[in-house]
Formats: structure tokens, sequence, C-alpha cells
């Protein structure tokens, strides 16, 4: 469940809010991605917030997964500080980064024991064709080299991949370059991803999904109603799939 | 001037450290590049001496360039976050943002009367060869394609690029693609980038160049003088290129 939480649109500060959402969602939820843009909007008091909402996930729900969506990514010496930033005192589980420059970005996330780096392949905005899906002289598009070449870099335990859920048909072809690596996908729901092909291409006998909703939940009417449509949903393309 | 601010490496309070070290330099650069890792490691405490540091620089040097390296990129709704947050009140100039995700990171950036985008094209870490020179389909090298593509979505006047210095053999190629664009090199110095290579390749007739350096004058006995050579050496290159 992304926690993409706009003050814009909620009445309350950001981490009364988170903590409501939370505590009506986490029945229905195995993680939390809150996305860094929506704190660091409000500086140093956002950055409050979102350190308050991982350890108050921490406290309450100590089996939560916690994914900081920031897509850092910077040169092996900074990158070093963005792991620290996030991993060093335990505030989250994960962290999404870009490939772009290379392997040096994601390295140092590798280094901390139980933590993940989920690498950015193929996301589902419209200017993913731009780079993402550029064809290289080898024949595969770029998001293909991005997984075959970081696939390389660390383990099934410390590696997983964002993949756009409004490209579900190319789920399948990922599945074959990393077809034990856990998948991110996000989009489902206010991006239009269909939950159905998702699970359709995405899954392996291991399941290997997360499936991330965030508007459609946390801005519901009822959010703990919104967050068990999708979990009960979900669940049955599980036994169908 | 980068202000790559490692505590570990000081011994003052971070926006002290940089509040001594902007004063000392001022006379000798024309724009300040803080790198967010470095105050993201400390939080919302971080953030608030990253805030403070180009409150600074502001207030006493009101002719300053300042660059938030911030290596962020989104998809367009949260993209417009993070300009939010860089460009709101007018905490800096300019942010670099990385391109993987396309138009939809960089446009909401480009909104901003008189701020700039500085886009990664080809950077200087070694690992810069997993994806940035990778050749595609059409002969082009990524990071060509991403200089072209990318040329058409802002002007002159609000995108620039991130080259690294190492590679100044391809700043000829880079300045094929974009002539007139402003680049920001930064890795001169410590990341062992040649000044007289990087002002043969890079200059044209109106300049158009930023070069960064950070380790080797803020950490340097006299800042003052390690910053007042570097400058001497680029006056005497700008004479002789």
């Amino acid at each position: 469940m992304g926690l993409d939480s706009d003050v814009q649109k909620i009445s309350e500060p950001q981490f009364d809010f988170n903590r409501r959402i939370v505590n009506a969602t986490a029945p229905y939820t195995v993680a939390y991605k809150p996305n860094l843009a929506f704190y660091e909007e409000h500086g140093a008091e956002g950055w409050e917030a979102f350190r308050r909402t991982c350890e108050y996930i921490r406290e309450h729900y100590p089996e939560m997964f916690i994914i900081a969506d920031a897509k850092r990514g910077d040169i092996g010496n900074t990158s070093e500080m963005y792991a620290r930033a996030f991993f060093e005192d335990g505030l989250v589980d994960a962290v999404t980064l870009s490939p772009y420059m290379g392997r040096d970005t994601v390295e140092p996330f590798l280094k901390y024991e139980g933590k993940w780096a989920v690498i950015l392949a193929l996301t589902s905005n419209k200017s993913a064709a731009d780079f993402e899906t550029l064809q290289l002289a080898n024949g595969k598009h770029l998001y293909e080299q991005v997984l075959e070449t970081s696939a390389t870099w660390g383990t099934l335990d410390n590696t997983m991949y964002v993949v756009g859920a409004t490209q579900a048909s190319e789920l399948a072809g990922i599945r074959k370059i990393v077809p034990d690596h856990f998948l991110l996908v996000p989009g489902v729901g206010a991006q239009g991803g269909s939950l159905q092909e998702v699970a359709k291409y995405g899954l392996n006998d291991k399941c290997s999904l997360l499936v991330n909703s965030s508007r459609g939940i946390i801005y519901a009417p009822d959010p703990a109603a919104a967050a068990r449509e999708i979990q009960q949903e979900m669940e049955i393309l599980l036994r169908v799939c």
C-alpha cells in the first residue's frame, strides 16, 4: 500500500493521516510504501512525518515490510550515504533505486543484511517509452538489459524490480529474464493497471509479487473496505492463476 | 563547488561547516551544489542544514547559483512534488534529475520560470558503462539518445546536462548533439577528471560550462586557496581554448 499522503488532499497532519490509514488497513496488507516526494515537499517537517510513520509501523506492526519509494541513484560514495539514510537505524526494509548510473548506485544497498534494493525496470508512466523500452543493438529492450545485468549484482533475497502494471503483457517476457525475483507492481487502480493481467503473467510458484495500490485506498471514503476488497480480489486470483 | 559535507570528516555541525566554506570560497565560485545524500543521511536535521545552507547563500550571496544535486526522477504527479520541494520557496535554482523514466520525470521542473533541470547524461563513475554507454539499435549510445530526446523537452534556458569529466574525450561528441546547452561537469579533482581536457572539448563560444569540484576544496587545509587555484586555472584555460 502506497502512503503517498498529499497534504492538499487530506485535512490532518501527514503523520496523523498515515497512522489512521495504517491502523485501518494493516490487516489487509503486507507492506507499506511511502513515496518520499510527498514528504520532502515539506522539508524537515516532512522527513519527520516520514520517520515517525515508519517507526509507528515498526512498533505496532513489526511483521510489516516497509519500502521507501525514493528512486535514488548516485555514484558509490554518495549512494552509501543514501543507503545509510534509509537502512542504518532500520527505518525501512527496502528502497527503490534508479539503475541509470549502473552497479555503483545499487551496490551499497546490497551490503545490508536483510535489506532490499528495488530496481526500476519498466515503469507504468507513458514516457517509459522514451528510454526504458528503447531497443539496443543486441536486440533487447533497455529494461530487459537492466534486468539481466542487475540480476547478477545481488541475490533473490536482496533484489527486486519495479514493473509497471499498465504493461502487464510485458510481464511474461520479464518473467523469462527474472523468473524467481520478487516484482513490485505499482499502478494497480488509479494508474489503470489490471490486477488480473498482473496475476496471470507475474505470479510464479512462490507468488513473488508485491502489488501496490495508493490513491485507490488512502483517499477512499472507507480505506479499510477498499484495502479489504483488493486483498480479496488478490486471494481469488492467487487460487485461479 | 560541491557542498558534499560529510559529518564523518568534519568537526562542526553541517550548517556551520557550510557557512564557513561558503564565506571562504564565494569570491572564487559561481555556483554551489549541495548533494542531498549528505543531508538526508541525518533525516530531518540534515534537511534543515540543507535548507539553512541554501538560505544563507541566498541572503549573503544573492547572485550565486544553487544546484540541488538530488538525482530525482519519478512519474508526473510525484515529480511535481519534488519540483515543489526544491523550487517553490526559491530554495535552489536547479535540480539534478535521472532520465530513466523519461519526459514525465523532467517536465514538472521545466514549468518554473528561471529554474533549471540538470539531466544526467554521461556520469563519471565507472559503472556508467553498465547502461549509459550501451549501444542502441539506431547506432547511438544511450546517453546520446538521452541528450537528443530530452533536448526537445525544454530550452537552452531551463535544461542542462551532467557530463562526467573522466570521459572528457566524449565531450567532443556530446557538443555535436548539444552545442549550445550548459554542461555541468562533476568529478574534476578527487574523481580524476582533467580540467584541461574538459575545457578543450566542452567550451563553446559562450563558455556554457559549469565545472564542479567538491572534496578537493572543502576538505583542503585552506579551502579559499584551493578554490582560488582552480578558478585561476580555469581563467587561463578560458583564454587558451
